[in-house]
């Protein structure tokens, strides 16, 4: 018997079951299940993670009409929303079917957007293939597509169906992308879970067969699950879901400026991290030796701790009042109070964030 | 003092203000507030609606960035959702802004789903300028775009934040969809009001100045409510939301098998009430006195009771099958037990819908 983790994300009749568990039997069961009661199931997934995980999807092609789009950013485009509509159109999904997400974070916004406006909305099965969508987009019901003025211009809460997370997929992930999700998991802990980020610190990094990863994934869906249930669209004045944002005013900003691509998202998120710990250790929250555990730690998860090549302080700063968090102009920041303690901040000094983005190698 | 009628559609946070009169004080007061209020407000309208209004857009072009689609069906397409996109994003809008919908069924649907999509779903009222729109899209919050695959097959649930119903703006509507729009204020009083339904029949038809408009539109914007406020998602399993489509099986039907713009919307529900009454007639639920006499009504509203040129049975019945109402093979139809008093019905005997069909003049 393998161990399996599962959680139910409690959002009243949106409510939703997350499980996680190295082996996909959970998710082929439910598979079997839907098929069996007569509803149309139809399978999205990249043309990357069919290849890389073909035993896998061997288990399911035969049975399930499936459709493929091209893998990366790109794809979370109104074009390719189109010829995703077009493939329900043509499967002929009714308002009773059921549409599986196989795939990272552009698979799980594009197919997720898809679903909730199809017939204006049907039922949507995950199935996050990378880490970064395991601990993060698979909790939250935010779906979205990219629009050429802006990422994640449009888009849905929708919650899905249910969550199948199986760490075995992860084996075909590319270790800059496993790294990368990392951060988020590291955010985790640093937001609201100090002992977890203490035992993150003492695992010094994680491997894709670790036997922990389930539960160490699980952890940080129930911390966001728990963010999500009391804040579930965004509009807590403070705190609530903005926590969740840890890291991310820096990272938005870093990804921006140098071009999106240069930095994969969790790369960002971990010089952000560094950013935001010591803006936090600035503003008297944090001490010296806080600030450099945090460091080595995102070192030792194979993650950047500060700017590859230097990036202007001015437009960083330009691009955080840009960023759709912001309201009428006051950039908001996420702040450590200690480690395992997130609060919102707002009105913080500019020259203090200009410190911290040259402390990261900005100038 | 102008007569105001207005209604609360109740839905729980969802819920929202209708209000209906003669002239537009009440909509230019609510934009006044929004500008001071110092919140981003724009307006979607259509290129026929500004030229046939112009007065009442000076009224509003000067203070609020305004965007003009096409006038028409075609627009509600990906590729306009694209071009109202752009727009929101060219005047930052944020989560804070708000969207106004000027115009008929398509700027509804269009911009309903633009705002619910935008950053995820911004604030949206409606101003209805025509009959079809004022009692028909106004409540509900059905929103949505066709895609080449069928009619309004992608879009959201999204509620407006409040809706102006100006019944001014009727006099400058082409008559013919003046008409057209009556067919559903005859839906309303034939499946939920006998007394509405008698009125209308000594009125003997309505002009765009009536005095009776605004409260005969308030009426019919009241069942629409009581009705959406029991069944918000349409998933009653019989009665609830369905009701509503009173005549529009058969009317999906003839403008599929017709050609879309063969006939107007209103028109095809005009034959549409005819022949649902002589269903519920054959039956055994309608006198044939009860079915004469709606059918003079029809025709006094200045709306077609058969088919101006013959369609196929075949096709129609295979159109009705295909129709997204229904759910796994089975059509459902709505019947009148008696005038005032519709039900849903499922397993009718196709025999007797072919009967009915041939009797409006197909082969």
């Amino acid at each position: 018997m393998q161990k399996l983790f599962s959680l139910t994300v409690d959002l009243g009749e949106r409510s939703y079951p997350i499980s996680s568990s190295v082996y996909p039997e959970l998710f082929l069961n439910q598979l079997k299940e839907l098929i069996k009661s007569g509803r149309r199931v139809v399978v999205v997934t990249d043309d990357n993670l069919i290849k890389a995980q073909s035993l896998f999807f061997e288990q399911i092609i035969g049975d399930v009409p499936t459709f493929v789009i091209p893998a990366g950013e790109q794809s979370k485009s109104l074009e390719c929303l189109s010829t995703v509509y077009s493939f329900f159109a043509r499967e002929a999904l009714d308002r009773k079917s059921a549409v599986i997400a196989i795939g990272g974070g552009v698979v799980g916004d594009l197919v997720g957007f898809a679903a909730a406006s199809f017939l204006r909305g049907i039922d949507f099965f995950q199935v996050p293939t990378t880490l970064l969508a395991m601990v993060d987009s698979s909790v939250g019901g935010k779906t979205g597509i990219n629009l050429p003025e802006g990422k994640n211009l449009a888009g849905a809460f929708h919650q899905p169906n249910a969550v199948f997370i199986v760490t075995d997929i992860l084996k075909t992930l590319p270790l800059r992308d496993f790294s990368a999700g990392s951060a988020e998991v590291l955010k985790y802990g640093l937001l609201a879970d100090e002992k977890l980020f203490t035992k993150l610190s003492e695992l010094n990094g994680l491997a894709t067969n670790d036997e922990c990863l389930p539960e160490i994934i699980f952890r940080c869906c129930q911390i966001k699950a728990d963010v999500v249930k009391e804040d579930e669209k965004e509009t807590a004045p403070s705190g609530g879901r903005a926590l969740l944002n840890l890291g991310h005013t820096f990272a938005h900003a870093i990804e921006n400026v140098a071009g999106y691509g240069e930095y994969l998202h969790g790369e960002a998120v971990g010089i952000g991290l560094v950013a935001a710990a010591r803006l936090s250790s600035r503003l008297g929250y944090l001490s010296s030796e806080e600030v450099s555990l945090i460091e080595r730690v995102v070192l030792a998860y194979q993650l950047p701790v500060g700017l590859r090549e230097s990036l202007p302080v001015e437009a960083l700063v330009t691009a955080m009042r840009k960023d759709k968090k912001v309201s009428q102009g006051a950039i908001r920041f996420v702040v450590l109070e200690s480690i395992g303690k997130a609060i919102t901040l707002e009105g913080v000094e500019i020259a203090l964030v200009e410190d911290v983005l040259s402390s990261l190698g900005a100038v």
